[in-house]
């Protein structure tokens, strides 16, 4: 594959959305073709997943199948939207991937990591992000936080905490991989170290994507 | 969990939820605890899978996406309905559990078989079942075909003779909790075989569970 895969990663209200639409916005002024998509929901199937998965009147979901139905989502992503435009060469800018997942999941302390990381991995065919931008940020501070709390965002500030955790130890197992930025710096600031890596990887040669 | 969980599997059409119907009778006749549900779609959560997965809109799901979510609506079932009713002593009747997944999956021949079965290990947590009853027929000679045909039904003979294939294979692997009975006798035939069948596993010492 010759794309280049990118993800925004990192809690509720830390700019992710924004920084997607920045860095589209100068990809589309430099003519480079890409896509634009986001987990869950980044698909037809995956839309009706997300609305299962955050719907408040789902009632309680059991872990595991909550698990189960975010892959499910990856898989559809991966197969539908992410892997054929990387096999078209294109850039892929994905509001959250895998990394949620665990970090999420971990958080909750019920399931065994390294079994959802399985998991994750199995729905994904093993496809991982080129580059994941984490914007770092402490809990309750979200940037543009929403009154209207969803089923996950009603969680307490201890679980954002291990879910900030979790990003940050993701980020420290293959750096290689990362770019961890301060969500608080300005969105200019933000927009333009996340371009100016983007730009090293897609000058680089083929080969890059090895680990 | 002192409990005794038993499946009815095969294709469609074959009987089973007749069949479970007449066990469910025979347990209340016998005042013996039990709960009776079904797969796909036996919580309130897994009915929104169900309708995902049957809806011919969805379109065309991802293999391992649809494998995933057959198995968050297993670990759904499993969490919310059939441990906790295992654990009060009761009789689970389920039309369907893991079965279904591997046969219909493997028959696609999509997906590598015991990858599958790994990620249905893991949403049920490992539980088995005590007993499945297999309702055996030939493709195409469905007891009670229903002219309204699904997405899954709607493919062809040559899959639905693979699904078989996968099933018995099963049954074979483990025969002593399986109850393999061509779907064509009698359903007065086939429900005494299946109580009798049940009636040593209910008047058996704990421990007859074991594999």
């Amino acid at each position: 594959m010759s794309g280049v895969f990118v993800v925004f990663e990192g809690g509720d209200g830390v700019g992710k959305s924004t920084q997607q639409k920045l860095l589209a916005q100068r990809l589309a002024d430099a003519g480079v073709p890409h896509v634009v998509t986001r987990q869950p929901g980044g698909t037809a199937a995956g839309q009706r997943i997300r609305e299962l998965l955050l719907d408040p009147t789902t009632g309680d979901l059991d872990p595991r199948a909550e698990a189960l139905l975010y892959a499910a989502d990856k898989a559809q992503h991966v197969g539908e939207v992410i892997r054929p435009a990387l096999e078209r060469g294109e850039v892929v800018v994905s509001d959250r991937y895998v990394d949620s997942l665990l970090a999420y999941q971990g958080a909750g302390r019920v399931l065994r990591a390294e079994e959802v990381a399985a998991v994750a991995a199995w729905a994904t065919d093993g496809l991982r992000a080129d580059l994941t931008v984490l914007l770092d940020l402490e809990p309750g501070a979200g940037v543009g936080a929403k009154a209207d709390k969803d089923r996950i965002e009603a969680a307490g500030d201890a679980f954002h905490e291990r879910v900030r955790e979790g990003f940050l130890a993701l980020a420290a197992a293959h750096p290689a991989h990362y770019l961890v930025l301060p969500a608080r710096r300005s969105r200019e600031q933000i927009a333009e170290q996340v371009w100016r890596r983007l730009a090293e990887l897609l000058s680089e040669p083929a080969g890059r994507l090895d680990p």
